[in-house]
């Protein structure tokens, strides 16, 4: 229940950061709204398909579509805080990371997914919105370049199936949760990295 | 059965618009059926995707596939006409546009949808073709930036769910799909555009 | 399962290259693995998603995901090897490309589609990941713009419909892979390509 919460909140803030791009790109009110529900259940959205989960969870609970609705128009309508808000919108966000990796996490382990897949749906459910967001504004998805999103991610799914099975599931959500919390966040304020392996760019 | 032959028509029409944006693209002739192929079928292939309606509707309807195939023949053979058929084309375009949304809105209807998740259904399978089509060609998807394309099926979309209880199907297909034509038409040929909320651009 | 040791070697060479695009892209060792894994299993990831034979393949079978994973490890330890592989890496991307479109016509057929259909999920099998990977990196996917790759792809795929029925499954894939391997050597040492169909570039 708290976890259903937290996962309509993760979607509204999703929304918002789709429909504020929109806005910054140019694009008309539907725009912005096809860019805040693929941010927010992008990822989701391709984990269920990829299970065979369908109909795909936002057709089966209209709640979802609810919520993003009504952040986008929030979001048009308080377009000017954009500034005034950007650490607040952040840190939200990376709660919601961290909300969308557990539940894709234990989705993908319902349905019989072996635990690294499941760490990869968790990470795809947690990034997967926010890189079709990127590439439908025309950019390489910012995931793929910059700072330590997917990673967090990744290290707290890794986390949920490795103490899941031991301390119960509500314990090893609330850790693995906290876990990418709190390195999304270290990333954002300490400027973290992942290594990078340079080739000189060849002719393909 | 008039649905089912205009609808084959709408698959010819965006076939020939993929494969003629395809030639400007300077692809080749697998290039080109490649786009007609996603311009035709790649809104309703996300719509069955995500109803769990799989095989998807051309794997089981052959019909579709031969449409394209001919239909991306003739739009390479008859290239010229390019610009002659221009507004012949965006007519055609338009009635595409109608019937796809309909048919969108009534299958999703039929995989147990709530009635704004079948309007969803209706915009993504006139318009999320269109959308891969530039996606492919190295674009920000043109429905995201332009004119009222997207609105017309959204409307059209709402007067069907809103109406098909109350006036049976086929009143509410030809009162919905005539008022996307309508619409379509009108921001065509009056220019009208939907409003757009600019931010100034920011540092991500 | 002569195939199947195949299947990962292409799985493995596919991943390879997808890593190696991403490091001459600028990305991190997240983004390498992303464009890896989507190159090596996008295009039967897609099939699997079309044909409704989810959870998708790499769900199902574990030994795809950890090929995936060790050859992007692999791929970045030895990335100075680049240009000294590079014809040793075109020729088992043939290879890949060979035994992908065979595997993928084959499940096709195995789930009802008929042959032409079989044909376009053997291309979408082969070609997939290649294009997936060119668009998450922000270009306009290669396999729509040079050489007889995708062609090659449905050369074999046909003349395995063709034959399957009449020779046997098993020499059916010999030949339609080696047909497969033969047009893609002679495109990339003869530098053949598909006719491309100009129209002048016009104002949409």
């Amino acid at each position: 229940m708290l976890l259903y919460t937290l996962d309509l909140f993760g979607t509204a803030v999703f929304a918002i950061s789709g429909a504020w791009l929109a806005c910054r790109k140019d694009m008309d009110i539907f725009g912005a709204m096809v860019l805040a529900f693929v941010t927010a259940v992008g990822g989701g959205t391709i984990r269920d398909v990829l299970l065979g989960a369908t109909p795909v969870f936002w057709v089966q609970d209209h709640d979802y579509v609810m919520v993003i609705l009504a952040s986008t128009l929030l979001a048009i309508l308080v377009r000017r805080w954009h500034e005034r808000t950007h650490h607040l919108l952040l840190i939200s966000d990376a709660l919601g990371l961290a909300v969308f990796t557990v539940i894709g996490v234990t989705k993908a382990l319902a349905f019989g997914a072996s635990p690294i897949v499941a760490v990869m749906m968790g990470v795809l459910t947690g990034c997967g919105g926010g890189a079709i967001r990127d590439l439908l504004s025309g950019e390489v998805p910012l995931v793929l370049k910059k700072e330590v999103y997917a990673f967090a991610a990744m290290a707290g799914g890794a986390v949920f199936v490795t103490l899941e099975s031991h301390i119960g599931v509500n314990e090893a959500t609330l850790l693995s949760a906290g876990l990418v919390l709190l390195l999304r966040l270290l990333a954002m304020y300490k400027k973290l990295s992942l290594p990078r392996f340079d080739l000189p760019p060849v002719a393909r």
